[in-house]
C-alpha cells in the first residue's frame, strides 16, 4: 500500500534521495560508508561545499555577501545564538506562534526583548500585522511559517535594521525576495533532509558588532571561517540535505516546487471550505501552504474519520495539542497525490455522513 | 578488496550495523524511514529509551544516579556546557592534549579556570601526573584518551570535587570503574555511531547549583526533564548509535572488546617498539589502546611505505599534522584483522629497507 505520511516534522522525503542515502550508508566512496569517512576527506569536503553552495543558489543569494552554514542543535539552538550574535542593547520579536514565544524567552537572558505584536491572545490564529519595528533596535525576528497553527506570513515588513527569520517549515517553498533578510535559519527535518542539522544564511556584514566575548560553538563569523567544519560536522545529515537540495534544483528549483505546493495548498483548503464536515483554524488570509491545519466539527463522525484515514494510507494527520483537530504537512516531498488522498477521504466522509 | 578504515573519527563501525542503517533509511517502520518519521512517534521514542539504557548498563552505571542524554553540537558544544551548568567560581582542567586545552579556553569564558597540570610544552607526549585538586574547586575535568598525541590516562586522580571527563575518543573501550565520574561526555563518532549526536552521562545530583539564567539548550538539567526530547533530536544518528551499542552488547559488552582492543594494541606497539624503521611518539606508560602514534625514521621510504598501505587497503593512516607521522585509530570496530594488514606492511618495509 502506497503511504502518505503527513508527519510535521521529520517528514518525507524525495523517493530517489532516500534511496541514495540508503546506498551512501554502505558505500559513499571507494567502498566506505558515509558513515565511516573522515570529515575532513576530499569526498566530504565537496558535500559540504556544494551544500554550502546549493542553499545559496537556490534562494537566489549567490554573490550577495551571504554565507550558508550547516550546524547542530536545531532552531531551538538559534534561538539562543541570534541573540550572541546580534544582541547588544534591545531587539524585536514578532510573537506568531509557540517557537516565535520560545525564541523570545531564550533571547531575553542576554538583554532587553520586545514584543512589536503578538497573537497570543488568540491562540496564534492570525499573523500579527501594522507594527512598527523602531530604529534604534538591534534586529528584528520573525517566524516566517507557523507549523503548529497553520500560519504563514505572506508579507514581510519594510525593516529599518536587519531582519532575522526562522524559516524552519517553509525554507524552499516558495518565491520571495530572501535578500530582504539578513539572517534566515531553518532546522533541516521538514523541507530540506533529516532531523540533524540546520541551514544558517547569514549576511556577513551584520556580525562581529556586539561587544560580549561569543563562546566558539556559538559564533557565526567562527563558523563561517572554518568553512563550516569548526569541528565535525553531522556528515549524515549534511549529505542527505546536498541530495534533497539537488533534487530540487534539478527539479527547477523553487519557482517549480512552489507550483506544486499552490496545487497542493489550493486543493486541500478548498475542500476545509466546502465540506461542512471541516472548519479551518488559521484566519484565511494568513493560511500556511505547507501546514493546513483545521477541525471536524461533529466529534461522533471522529472515529470513523480516522479509520478511514489508516485505510488509506494516510499518517501523522493528528493536530498539536495547543489547537487539537488535524494538521495535514505538506512539505516539498509530500506529493499532489498523497493531498488527493487525503481529500478524497474527506469527502467520503460527508457523503457517509 | 577488504578496506582497512583506520580514520580518527567518523571512523568505522560495524558491518551489521551499517547494513541495519542501510536497511532503516529505506524502511524502518510500517514502510516509513528512519528519516521521515516523527521523533514524537512510539516507534523512534523507543529507540532513544533503549539508547540511554543501554549506555548506562554498558557502563555499569545503572541505578547509580545517572541519566544519560543524546545531544547535538559534539565535545566542542560540552566544553560550553560543563562550565555553563557546573561553574560557579573556579575549577580545575588537566591539560593534556588539544582539546583538552580547548576545553579550557572555553571555559574561561564563563569564570576563572586554573590547570591544575599541563604536558603543552612537550607537545602532549605524555600524562601529567601527581598533581593535587584543590576541595575549593566546582569540578576538576580531564580527557580520558588524546587522540591527536595517543596518550590514555591509565590512572584517575581521587578527586575531592566532581570529576568531569571528555571520553570522546576511547568510550565504551575499557573497563574501568565509571562510577569515579560525575559527568562523562563523548561525540559518537569513534566508538558509538556516526557524526551528530553526544553522549552525555551525568549524575544528577550534582546539576542545579550553579547561580547563572542557563539557556533550554544548554541545560542538562532540562534535557534530563524532557527524556533527551526537549526538541528534535538527531534521529538518525541516535538510531545508529543504539544499534552499535546493542552490537557491543551482543558481543558480551566492555569486557568482551576489552580483550580485542589489547590484542589490537599489543600487536601495533609490539611492531613500533621492533622494527628499528619506526619509532612511537607517546611515552610508554601513557600509551593510548585506541590511537597509536608513529613515525618513519627515515623519510626516504615514506613513498614506498605509502604506496604499500594503498595496495594493502588501509586508508587514514596519516598523522595529526601537530604530530606529523602516522596515526593507527583502533576504535572498538576496527577488526584485529585491520591491525594484522597494517603491521604486515610494516614488517614488510623493514625486510625491504
Amino acid at each position: 500500500m502506497i503511504k502518505h505520511n503527513f508527519s510535521a516534522g521529520p517528514s518525507v522525503l524525495p523517493k530517489s534521495v532516500m534511496k541514495q542515502a540508503s546506498e551512501a550508508v554502505l558505500n559513499f566512496d571507494d567502498g566506505l560508508s558515509i558513515l565511516e569517512i573522515s570529515h575532513r576527506s576530499k569526498s566530504f569536503v565537496e558535500v559540504m561545499d556544494k551544500a554550502r553552495s546549493l542553499a545559496l543558489e537556490l534562494l537566489g543569494l549567490e554573490g550577495k555577501g551571504y554565507k550558508a552554514l550547516f550546524l547542530q542543535g536545531g532552531a531551538s539552538t538559534q534561538f539562543l545564538m541570534v541573540a550572541l550574535n546580534l544582541l547588544e542593547k534591545r531587539a524585536g520579536y514578532l510573537n506568531s506562534g509557540t517557537w516565535a514565544d520560545k525564541a523570545i524567552k531564550e533571547a531575553r537572558i542576554y538583554d532587553d526583548i520586545y514584543e512589536v505584536a503578538s497573537s497570543k491572545s488568540a491562540n496564534y490564529n492570525y499573523i500579527p500585522k501594522g507594527y512598527e519595528i523602531p530604529e534604534d533596535y538591534d534586529y528584528f525576528h520573525c517566524t516566517s511559517n507557523n507549523t503548529i497553527f497553520g500560519t504563514q506570513m505572506k508579507n514581510f515588513p519594510k525593516s529599518p535594521v536587519p531582519m532575522v527569520c526562522d524559516m524552519s517549515s517553509d525554507i524552499f517553498t516558495r518565491q520571495i525576495d530572501y535578500s530582504q533578510f539578513d539572517l534566515i535559519y531553518a532546522g533541516a527535518q521538514k523541507n530540506m533532509g533529516p532531523a540533524g542539522t540546520t541551514l544558517v544564511v547569514v549576511k556577513e556584514d551584520i556580525l562581529g558588532k556586539v561587544s560580549r566575548k561569543i563562546p566558539s560553538m556559538m559564533d557565526y563569523k567562527l563558523h563561517i571561517s572554518k568553512g563550516s567544519m569548526f569541528n565535525t560536522p553531522p556528515v549524515f545529515a549534511v549529505y542527505v540535505s546536498m541530495l534533497t537540495m539537488q533534487w530540487l534544483k534539478d527539479l527547477g528549483g523553487i519557482k517549480a516546487i512552489e507550483k506544486e505546493n499552490e496545487k497542493k495548498s489550493s486543493l486541500i483548503y478548498s475542500e476545509i471550505d466546502l465540506n461542512p464536515l471541516f472548519k479551518g483554524f488559521a484566519a484565511k488570509e494568513d493560511r500556511s501552504n505547507v501546514n493546513a491545519t483545521f477541525t471536524l466539527e461533529n466529534e461522533n463522525l471522529k472515529e470513523t474519520f480516522e479509520t478511514m484515514l489508516v485505510e488509506a494510507g494516510i499518517s501523522n494527520v493528528n493536530g498539536h495539542r495547543s489547537v487539537g483537530g488535524y494538521r495535514a504537512s505538506m512539505y516539498n516531498a509530500l506529493t499532489l497525490d498523497s493531498v488527493k488522498a487525503l481529500v478524497e477521504v474527506m469527502s467520503e466522509l460527508e457523503s457517509k455522513a
